[in-house]
């Protein structure tokens, strides 16, 4: 069993992640923030380095002595760490959600004998996982999914906290959302297609397209309709589009005074100010995953159901909680040989293997994150 | 009668009043943009001055062959502009609506035996003078009026397009608005209760409360309920409130990258560019006056409706016509001597006059601008 783990960022998720860990595991967490880190010394009494992760050869020194990383550094640091992480011979478990292809790196990984698991989150992460599952059992022909974190206080105007950094919700907002339609990958506009969608006990959510499949268009090419849809509050969406549609969003520079400002830049700010979660803020992540496909002559619509919400106890968001405790589950299938492969693996080739989608559940499960399954004949 | 007229501001209102004039009167047009000018030489043939009507002694110079002015500047120079013009012995009507109190230079006026009309457009303007005469014949308890400007087409997200200066409309936006209300003066927040209100032909339009009834609050202070409204599309005022909640309109700069801006600066470029209103855009005004009030022992609600659309013979807005023609009207009730009362008035008491009041509806309707009054016993 690998034992000593270095966290790559110790932000809202990193913490979480901590957390979980530290019963078994001998953790070292480094992140550039000290409030951060005396955080993690305080509560857990872990190592801890401050450091500037942009630094390559910073990032290389420090995981020297460590058997397994956990990147949580924000995504446009992704793949440069991952990089640094696996030309070293360690292995990883990745939730930057990078934008760039981290496939690139398999063939060193392969080199290094190293397991490298990417995009191992909530989501990305829990439906590529169930898909790569699902689809060793049935021929899928439709494959849908919704995911929203969302605060309890419905607040105007914009009924929304992110439970991550709000620069890379604004990201979802406008980056054009590729999907799978009759076996072509086609993009829509970022935010199309809202509808509202009842949830029991919730009510009404609105959902739209967001660009989330990111691997699955790829390695799951044979599932002839993918989507990914973003869940909020009704009403939330059409006042981004608004803000969008005149202007606020822009790129280009406006004189104010004798300065030149892009509106975008103060947007950013004031949405940033508006949607920041609270640290004990109550919120819940809510997602729904359809399979529709073909079992024999049958035609089953599998559903998976996930409603969890903010710890009290601990002061954890679900969102770091759902998402933490994936790439922790997924640490758990290296550091305990569970899942042996060699290379870079998106979440669904880990799904893919029975032992290992079975022990994410209960994994998962055992915190209290519990994906409902329900099956039917359709 | 008086024949040699000064505009003193040839922007949209100011044409059309140009326009309005020139078959009687000798009319010279002062703005500091001289594609304006150009365009009152080329279509009117008159004498045009370059000038910045900021300042005083220019001012001055300029209207010193005139008999009388017509003020079309901005609000923010109108009082400066009218007691230069009254002290210089001019009678004037203006349609700046000034923050100030207009009432102040009274003394100067009766001093040079002048007549200066302050307010005088559609709206201040034709519902001081339909209460000034109305309050003749009945005792009113209740006058409430509703207002707007509106492009024919709605396009999202603000369906709005400004027909005079947008900074004065988001000063409407923010201004506390005062009101009458069981015969106390009280302020309610800007925007507030809005409500939907039906037009036959029209469908429903958004109503809220707005600070116009600005003299109205002290000249008719018996009339214990007084109101304005302004109309807009179902849907802008929720989007205005929300920019004003999230903190789009924020006065406090904050720092982005070398500069330090405040969100409202940008806002108000983006909405200034968004409202801004094409040439030849159509659009309507429409607006519905209500008094309720005793005459002997019946208790009476009469209506004046008020709907009127951009011209394309002319291509002036409905906004710069019902606005520009109500000046002229007032212009023309001093030249030709049948208003001779000497000092400055709000329109009511200009409304007041019955003889004055027949000639401003007679004068509008042979324009094309029509006040529908009908009358009910309730």
């Amino acid at each position: 069993m690998l034992k000593k783990v270095t966290i790559l960022g110790a932000g809202m998720v990193g913490k979480a992640i901590i957390h979980d860990l530290v019963p078994k595991y001998n953790v070292t967490a480094v992140d550039i923030d000290e409030t951060a880190l005396e955080y993690c010394r305080d509560n857990y009494n872990i190592t801890t380095i401050q450091q500037d992760l942009n630094e390559r050869s910073s990032v290389s020194k420090i995981i020297k002595d460590s058997e397994i990383i956990i990147s949580a550094v924000p995504g446009y640091m992704g793949y440069k760490t991952m990089e640094t992480v696996i030309k070293q011979g360690k292995p990883i478990v990745d939730i930057s959600f990078m934008p760039e292809d981290f496939m690139k790196l398999d063939t060193v990984a392969k080199k290094h004998k190293l397991t490298a698991i990417a995009d191992c989150g909530v989501a990305p992460g829990m439906p590529n996982i169930i898909l790569g599952y699902e689809n060793q059992n049935l021929k899928i022909n439709k494959f849908e999914y919704m995911v929203g974190g969302l605060p309890k206080e419905r607040k105007f105007p914009f009924e929304y906290k992110a439970p991550f950094s709000p620069i890379d919700v604004l990201e979802e907002y406008t980056r054009p959302a590729r999907m799978m339609e009759n076996g072509q990958i086609i993009s829509k506009p970022a935010m199309s297609e809202p509808e509202l969608v009842y949830f029991d006990g919730l009510g009404h959510l609105e959902a739209f397209n967001t660009d989330g499949l990111r691997s699955l268009l790829t390695t799951m090419n044979k599932v002839p309709y993918m989507k990914e849809k973003t869940l909020r509050y009704p009403g939330h969406i059409k006042l981004i589009q608004a803000l969008k549609e005149s202007g606020f969003f822009s790129n280009n520079k406006i004189d104010v005074g004798k300065s030149k400002i892009s509106p975008v830049e103060i947007t950013n700010r004031i949405l940033m100010n508006n949607w920041k979660l609270g640290d004990t803020e109550e919120e819940f992540t809510i997602m729904k995953i359809i399979l529709n496909g073909l079992s024999g002559k049958k035609n089953l619509r599998i559903v998976y159901d996930l409603f969890d919400q903010y710890d009290k106890e601990t002061q954890f968001s679900s969102m770091a909680r759902t998402t933490g405790f994936t790439a922790t589950a997924a640490l758990h299938l290296i550091s305990q040989g569970i899942f042996t492969k060699k290379g870079v693996f998106p979440p669904e080739w880990i799904g893919k293997d029975e032992k290992s989608y079975n022990t994410i559940i209960e994994y998962l499960k055992n915190r209290g994150i519990i994906y409902r399954k329900s099956t039917e004949i359709i």
